[in-house]
């Protein structure tokens, strides 16, 4: 007997088939109305049939952030993979072999100690690694600002060490910060502009550069223009969150992702239901914390999906789960959610969520629940 | 060849394998010295050689939070299984087949609604379920409070609908929020007081309850004494982490669980490297955020395992996190933690941190590394 939501155990990832569809397809028109290649960042979901339906939309290539994923999915018969976290030097042979057996592995760097490791040890393994620099247009995290000096120097030690300088690669990974359609589409020109700034530093330079890869869900969502790109990656639109909708580029009804829970208890007096989804279902991040509305650990909606208003994920032990209602307890919880009940949470942060789960459930519009594996680990 | 810190890939998950060993001994032997039973709750490791370690140490069975964790170990040859966790209707099935194929599974229900649910399937099954009776203590979860009228209810719905109620249980989980020895010493005592008055309230309605099980890892380093008490469960003690440092039950010394990570990177201006340990790796646990000290996520140690006193992961992404130091930047912090670096990081929560895992890396005093497996999902 094929499990439903009825009697599937619990707790368990949801995917709501059509909602994750329906961002694909908005996603992948908007890439293709500004003229750039789309690369999805497949971090969030580590799910080949999501992987799937973003390659049949029209996506080429993927971007991961493991050697790990780059092995699954090469095996999976994708073969245009892009590893965006900078290349540390014993992770080198781990990629050659993968590029030895016919991936076209992309690496990155942002320093000139890295590029020069890259390039001795791809010299030596007669490997013309193709190599990207990182770019930091937004502060947040790695990369080599637009106008520093550094940028030529990375460029030259990987060019004139023998290796394909591929291009460049920013992120801004601040736009999670952002709440407003001004602040976002300001961001995602500065981001734009950045990488493109970059990309001319190095080709004034003689310096080959033909990718300029730029994205942010957020950002992606609000570029008007992308002048200079010629492609975007970004990775949880597919699935959203509670975070992308206090960002603002999604509803709650986009959100694809929930976890099925079980009322187990109460607190009658407190207003709490006791659900079977702790923090090792729906993971520690709290990500709405310091946005412009706290969700706890989820939004709670019923079995069939409709959120029910004011009522959180408030607490969460390791497999305990606390829901209330925010403002005035609901002393009558117990009545309106019995022991028994079944709920889907909606999490903070998809690619957290779906970490703690070895496998989705692929629920469709008939009611029916594929199993879809996810990997672990590194 | 075998992998060593050296070698081995990263992130990945170490256990200092003297220290485990230092914290299941020290635990024991207070446990012996109170004169009562010790039952480990193995949802910190979900590992069998640290259970394996455990029970060679004196605990006596063993406490879980799924029935996949009493699925594995049962199939590990450990047949004396609590299920802390409220008991969902829907998981009596399982629970039934895991007894008639010899584990001796105990469960757990606080409401009549439960324990009825639990006395029908039970009688039309033919199984007379072992039923613990979950009492709140501290009001952080679950429970019945020992004086409340509903206590007895249970009872009777268990004992008169032919269960075997095995006895009371409580767990003092608020002992978290603590950092006083005097605040936890009254804390264990709350919770060994309710525990037992509880109990005595159902012997003196002449239901049984042998049993009397109390613990958290804060209260059971705490107690003064257990009169009344025959069980005592604990679980994070036998890694520690950040969280159990602030509420003073260990020191940093203590803490056999660490991420190996290595630096791909900096920002020089801020003072930052970049390492390969994102919350991917370390979990989104900021558990020490509202303690007295706050390890943003984790303290950074050398790769030997010695603190690097002020070095903290600040910041943390998918797979890249932010050590910087704590105050005045640290502007040479790439020649003090050049590229390629390896670092050990100390979590805030070890349950957290470790389930992002597949595997342990069991680290001996020798320098050898063994492959310690551990399980994932539900």
């Amino acid at each position: 007997m094929h499990p439903t939501l009825d009697t599937l155990d619990t707790p368990a990832a949801i995917i709501d088939v059509a909602r994750m569809q329906h961002n694909i397809d908005r996603m992948q028109q908007r890439m293709n109305a500004l003229g750039v290649r789309f690369r999805p960042h497949v971090k969030t979901s580590k799910c080949m049939p999501v992987v799937r339906a973003q390659l049949d939309a029209g996506a080429q290539g993927i971007t991961v952030s493991t050697l790990l994923e780059a092995e699954h999915f090469f095996a999976e018969g994708v073969t245009d993979i892009l590893y965006a976290v900078g290349m540390a030097a014993h992770r080198l042979p781990h990629a050659l072999a993968l590029r030895r057996r016919g991936c076209h592995l992309k690496i990155l760097t942002d320093s000139v100690a890295s590029a020069e490791a890259i390039a001795k040890f791809g010299r030596a393994s007669g490997e013309a690694f193709e190599v990207m620099i990182e770019i930091d247009t937004d502060g947040h995290r790695s990369g080599i600002a637009p106008e520093d000096a550094v940028l030529l120097e990375v460029g030259r030690a990987l060019h004139d060490g023998g290796m394909r300088l591929a291009g460049v690669l920013t992120h801004a990974g601040s736009s999670y910060e952002l709440d407003t359609a001004e602040a976002l589409a300001a961001l995602a020109e500065q981001e734009r502009a950045g990488c493109v700034r970059a990309a001319e530093r190095l080709r004034a330079a003689h310096l080959p550069c033909p990718v300029v890869s730029i994205g942010s869900t957020p950002t992606a969502l609000s570029a008007a223009t992308l002048d200079g790109v010629t492609e975007v990656r970004a990775g949880v639109y597919v699935l959203f969150d509670l975070v992308m909708h206090n960002v603002g580029v999604c509803t709650t009804d986009d959100i694809a992702l929930s976890v099925l829970t079980t009322v187990i208890g109460h607190q009658n007096t407190k207003g709490w239901a006791i659900v079977d989804a702790g923090w090792m279902a729906m993971s520690r991040d709290r990500g709405t914390q310091k946005q412009r509305r706290d969700y706890g650990y989820g939004q709670v909606c019923t079995m069939a999906g409709t959120v029910l208003p004011g009522y959180v994920l408030s607490g969460a032990n390791q497999e305990h789960g606390i829901v209330s209602r925010e403002g005035e307890p609901d002393a009558d919880i117990a009545m309106h959610l019995p022991i028994g009940t079944r709920l889907r949470i909606l999490p903070n942060h998809a690619c957290a969520t779906g970490a703690q789960f070895p496998e989705y459930r692929a629920l469709s519009e008939d009611g029916e629940l594929a199993a879809w594996a996810r990997f672990h680990g590194w």
